[in-house]
């Protein structure tokens, strides 16, 4: 069902391939939409011109969020550590995880969404084929959803991928037309997906059990 | 009950009345102190400073966090508008709000927290004489507690003072010897407190009430 007049709402925004299904399922159901794109020190910051590029395609409005994490030493911001390349292994939390990432992220949202009057903050968080982050999975989201309740706030996270299989999420975005081709996934900031990292890998899981090609590569 | 082994805590740090009496008591339990202090583009950003010059004295570590709420509206953030000096009124947000503040500070708390193994994370939070702030009271406590909970954490958020009245933090930060001197409050970041901005009155209050002198004006 589409909403009868446009409301806000914020969209984190990597440019990867859950969070842009969730933009384009966001702006399927009539919202204006506001990305919200961090930059936190990732390896693979090209993602966030990927994003200003389909944020500037469906005529979405963006704002780039320096997000400084000195603490960390996941991979992801430690550019002098390797991404592993071992096989995907759920119920172990993996050397990519940025601890507090999502929370922040959602938190930042949280500040977007009281100050543009959103309702809504989507995530593109899903907790089937992925990495085993611990801020992906449904318990969190709905836990978030409590925090909000407690500050009396009418906003609510909506992470519509959340019980879906990566072949479902791009069954689900080739019906929405997203433009696969310009998401960018890799953990490794080169100039093409370098194949191995776990996000690539649970990506072409996804296009495979999709029985489709993926138009990045 | 002193902790026996020195144990990591993350505190929330501003250099005001109630996060020092914060850090104060969680240096008297006997933990390792990693002060956060933020700079949010806030007009009282001499705070900083104060912040910093007490966990040097207390030999406490701590980390200044920049902050960027581009959305804000608010008259913390916003030097154009004018503090408003009325009366300290209860149940009605305040301009002086800033949307999601406790919330990011929180989960940066919780970001550095999971990086130095910290299993408490203090703020000064108190919802009696206070600003009506709704990311001040025990509910949202409770609910933060909840979400560090769904991420499978043995993190908690203390909040030491939730319910006490302003005279009593006073109280107990003078058993603590709280050094109040070089503490401050004020939301104008002019050189003396104004004495007129609803944190200004709060402390006054409290200081009156528990029948002590404010050795910072």
């Amino acid at each position: 069902m589409k909403i009868r007049q446009k409301q806000n709402a914020v969209i984190l925004f990597s440019s990867g391939l859950d969070s842009t299904t969730a933009l384009y399922y966001a702006l399927s159901k009539g919202y204006k939409c506001y990305c919200l794109i961090f930059d936190y020190g990732q390896r693979h910051k090209r993602e966030i011109k990927s994003a200003q590029k389909i944020a500037k395609l469906v005529k979405a409005d963006f704002t780039v969020i320096k997000l400084s994490l000195p603490w960390s030493k996941d991979v992801l911001t430690n550019k002098n550590k390797k991404v592993p390349t071992h096989k995907v292994i759920k119920d172990i939390i993996p050397a990519t995880y940025v601890p507090g990432r999502n929370t922040l992220f959602l938190s930042y949202g949280l500040s977007y969404a009281e100050s543009i009057n959103a309702r809504s903050i989507f995530i593109g968080a899903n907790a089937l084929d992925y990495s085993g982050y611990p801020d992906c999975r449904p318990e969190f989201i709905k836990a978030y959803n409590g925090l909000l309740k407690s500050l009396g706030l009418k906003i609510t996270v909506q992470a519509p991928l959340v019980n879906m299989t990566k072949a479902q999420i791009i069954k689900l975005g080739g019906k929405l037309k997203v433009p696969y081709q310009y998401t960018w996934s890799c953990y490794n900031g080169l100039k093409k997906p370098c194949g191995t990292c776990d996000s690539c890998k649970l990506r072409a899981k996804g296009f495979k059990e999709a029985e489709l090609n993926d138009p990045a590569i």
